[in-house]
């Protein structure tokens, strides 16, 4: 039986392609925590209608995926310095009518960096140029690294998103050496691009830490490889759950325990 | 566990004051037949912007209650007859894209007219003269009945919806000897009204039907004393479950047996 009411909160996701994963993840938990929140995925084509559905509505949370990310900036009220960071939003708060822009995925990101302890000092190749990519960078940047290089063969988004961060822009990997190696490419996704291991045998072993934001599955080729010859990882499943949390807790108020993250991440990915 | 998907259909309602009925109607339902959909009750101050939402987000089904029934006919695309012989609207329908507007309260009226196979030579006494008011006398009219009095304190509504349907109106009551007496003011309903009684003693002696529609109570003082008084009885409550029933067959394609209504109905008002 279902519970809802009218005071039920809804809190939404806009994308041009949902997927199922943060409709299990926020309802898992307003289930096992008896929130009166419920959750539902939806694509729109007309973004400006959506968002100003989501004022008349009175929608509490919406997060935002691709191509949206950068639409919904002129669509907020304020921008949170997440968002501001690498002007893109993830998520949209909505209290009493004035929304506010955050992007969880930079946060979540900050956060493993942080988690993980790794070395300013370390150099670090980041390969891809798109919104992920900037989040990732952007991060590396505010965690006080020097010696960052972005691997992207686009040569217009490639040096653009470098330069924004002070970082080198390569178009053709450099020789095996970097200590941290981060894909975020859709290098190793389900797909057609399932079996690619975005990085080379010879760069994974030259790392001390693998990074890949590919989140499905959660054992991506590089991920694997990483393990399998003994190197620090940071999942994608990691990044995506993390930043769900963060999300979770923007919207509801309650920050969730490791315990919980793990098993709502879990369920999501059935 | 909630079940919702990305993939679920969303239907809403949209009130000044929202009431818990429609959601748990259409959810007890839901849940009952296995169907992917999920309904929720929403208030709004911008009905502009929330009929923009609906079309943005590809909201199956609205239901629209006081005081947005006039306001959301300029913003559909087309109106069923059931709307358009009362200019009031209280459910649209989303098909891909193209709204359809409907009055399934008016459609309620009418078959529960046809069902008690009331007599259309009898003389009628409606009290009111607000949008419901108007949903019941053009229900008479479309059932054939000439001798129909409207009985309203208001003189410019009152004479305006009498002569709308080519009726008769009074500001105050007519002797008793009406054969059908029907109350459509707040008169009896929860509240500060609850214990009034809309028709006399004398005029529910002089009728052989007595309609009320009046859904919360389902047993208004009207209704119980017409019952004590041995005659014929048309209650709110069985308005607003055919109506919500009708909204449901809109929006699913599912017809419900009564027995179904019957449940859903009890469940809502629980």
């Amino acid at each position: 039986m279902n519970t809802l009411s009218k005071d039920t909160t809804l809190c939404i996701s806009l994308a041009g392609r949902p997927s199922n994963l943060g409709t299990r993840f926020h309802n898992f938990l307003y289930a096992e925590l008896g929130l009166d929140f419920v959750y539902k995925a939806f694509t729109t084509t007309d973004i400006v209608g959506a968002i100003t559905g989501v004022r008349a509505l009175g929608i509490r949370g919406t997060s935002v995926s691709m191509p949206f990310k950068e639409d919904v900036i002129a669509l907020v009220d304020q921008m949170d310095a997440s968002a501001s960071a690498i002007d893109s939003v993830n998520t949209i708060v909505n209290d009493d009518g004035i929304l506010t822009a955050y992007n969880t995925d930079y946060e979540a990101i900050a956060t493993l960096l942080a988690e993980h302890a790794l070395d300013p000092a370390d150099s670090v190749l980041v390969r891809g140029s798109g919104g992920m990519a900037k989040a990732v960078v952007a991060a590396f940047r505010g965690a006080g690294f020097d010696d960052v290089t972005v691997v992207a063969r686009n040569a217009d988004r490639g040096p653009a998103l470098a330069d924004a961060y002070g970082y080198a822009w390569t178009p053709t990997d450099p020789a095996p050496g970097a200590a941290i190696i981060v894909n975020v490419t859709p290098l190793g996704m389900n797909g057609s691009d399932a079996d690619v291991l975005s990085f080379t045998p010879e760069q994974i072993d030259a790392a001390t830490t693998v990074m890949d934001v590919v989140a499905f599955p959660a054992e991506t080729p590089l991920i694997r490889a990483a393990r399998a010859a003994g190197r620090k990882t940071i999942t994608g499943a990691e990044v995506i759950a993390l930043q769900a949390a963060r999300q979770f807790a923007l919207y509801t108020g309650v920050a969730l325990t490791p315990d919980q993250i793990a098993r709502a991440s879990a369920y999501s990915r059935e």
